[in-house]
């Protein structure tokens, strides 16, 4: 079973106008609810590749009501520790007319230390029974920054790899307590560790070794492996087994939770020991399908076949 | 007891950004949820104003429990039929950079025959008891355009007054079935009366008087008196009585709301059986505090108090 946990995940809503009057009254054509957050998008992906998956979390209020019974409703098997403030809420502006997207997205609730407390004796209780575990997405205001790294030690001292998918502090902290994966996209990877990266496309040698270098550097941090999301241009594997890029076919769509499908195939390739070629040619290729999806969280199966067909794995020599 | 009926309520979602991204990511710096819709605002303000009120509505799915859950919590008396479809929510993104207020009104959930079965049985129970009932805000799908002529007709017959305040076919056919008082903004009455109406304020005699003709063409058609509520012009009412022009000071913030506590103040006239000028100084200036008030359905006492004392009431001649 893989155990993805979700600390901080919201209910997101979405708002489908032909042309948005962002002075006046819009009357949306369609409204969709669905749960969210990077944690939950990364189990939803998990499930619908068939994975055995757990979700374990922290909700509260009515939003948090509404989010467990969706997820009930789409057969995700997910725990939560119960909270006192409200889940939050995200919300997004599709106007079709203009091709644009306006994402609103609350601040989460805050968490009590007891409500940190009840979390961590859920997490505890589901560790034994977990192949790996994949701990993605921001914390919620309470919570230390050390979340992340006290997980990845309590998960290793069971025995069990863990993926991890955050930003600032939390992946700085994260990285040193050892997980077997940190996956960042690039801002992410240039916020943590400095130096001017490449901000347009990673298509030549220099910027992929410049790439290559920052994610050495979270691997000396205590990362077993770095696998950075580089968008449309694939991802880049930087493990003690070798370093891979892997590009995918191009692909339009929606690239929000295009990141959370990556991190889902890499989570199955921890699991399963898969090969490193294996994992990074996966990770791209769903990827590329949850961008041909209209929604985070989405795929289909026919785009991911489509897209490992065409997927590109190169093998890059040191650096 | 004032009987207001919410048969569209809203759960009201605003979000304050410091200078919206309309093809980005934003956080807003604050976030509300409060419960919304005409007939919602009418009977808070009603509630704040300390009158004695009832909200009778229609409620359904997780945003359903959300609306009660925070009435109940702002001590508003309600009762609700469940419907299966889940209530709506409006979103609100306030732009404090730029001074826009974008609004996205999802559509209501259908209403079935035996869920508007369902509240007709409860609106039954509650006539006897009621001094005065308000029909506020939109249908949702489902329920015929002529609900709110019923809900008038089954007033008529316990003798209870009724004030309609809605739009279209459901303003035509409610004011056929002769409430005691019609509340139009101008933009409303334009559309079921026809001809041209003055659109840049109402100034000038000539302005008063079109007004005046097409609110005397709504009593025609069976509406006991007609009140227009004109913005920051304030209102004029047209009645078997007299006609008044009610002219608050001028005050500055959101208008979002100003009709629904002017519906208020003129549905507490009609329970206490007020004069028509005391009916029409109220409704202005209680619309004016509602303008100064950040969000719909709130007031200052203070600002109420102040717009009272600055409100002119004027009785035209006849037309």
């Amino acid at each position: 079973m893989i155990l993805v946990v979700a600390l901080n995940p919201a209910l997101d809503v979405t708002h489908y106008v032909d042309r948005a009057d962002w002075a006046g009254v819009n009357r949306p054509a369609r409204v969709h609810a669905r749960p969210g957050g990077k944690g939950v998008n990364v189990a939803r992906v998990l499930h619908a590749l068939g994975a055995e998956v757990l979700l374990a979390g922290l909700t509260g209020g009515h939003t948090g009501n509404e989010l467990r019974s969706a997820l009930r409703s789409r057969g995700v098997p997910a725990v939560f520790a119960a909270i006192a403030g409200p889940t939050r809420r995200t919300f997004t502006v599709v106007d079709g007319g203009r091709g644009d997207t306006a994402l609103f997205s609350e601040p989460g609730p805050h968490v009590s230390a007891a409500e940190q407390d009840a979390f961590l004796a859920l997490y505890a209780d589901a560790l034994p029974r977990s192949s790996a575990v994949v701990l993605s997405g921001s914390l919620p205001p309470g919570l230390p920054a050390g979340m992340y790294a006290s997980l990845i030690a309590a998960a290793a001292s069971a025995g069990v790899p863990a993926l991890l998918d955050t930003s600032g502090e939390a992946l700085l902290l994260g990285a040193a307590a050892g997980p077997a994966i940190v996956k960042p996209n690039l801002p992410e990877l240039t916020a943590v560790t400095g130096g001017a990266l490449p901000r347009n496309g990673v298509h030549d040698q220099a910027a992929v070794a410049a790439v290559a270098a920052a994610a050495a550097e979270l691997r000396r941090r205590g990362a077993g492996a770095v696998v950075v999301t580089l968008g449309a241009d694939g991802l880049l594997a930087v493990t003690g087994e070798g370093t891979w890029l892997a590009r995918p076919p191009a692909v339009t769509g929606n690239p929000t939770g295009a990141g959370d499908a990556a991190a889902a195939a890499l989570a199955r390739g921890l699991a399963s020991a898969s090969p490193w070629p294996d994992r990074v040619a996966q990770a791209a290729a769903l990827g590329a399908a949850a961008v041909a999806a209209p929604a985070a969280g989405d795929f289909a199966a026919a785009d991911f076949a489509r897209a490992l067909a065409g997927v590109r794995v190169c093998r890059l020599g040191e650096q």
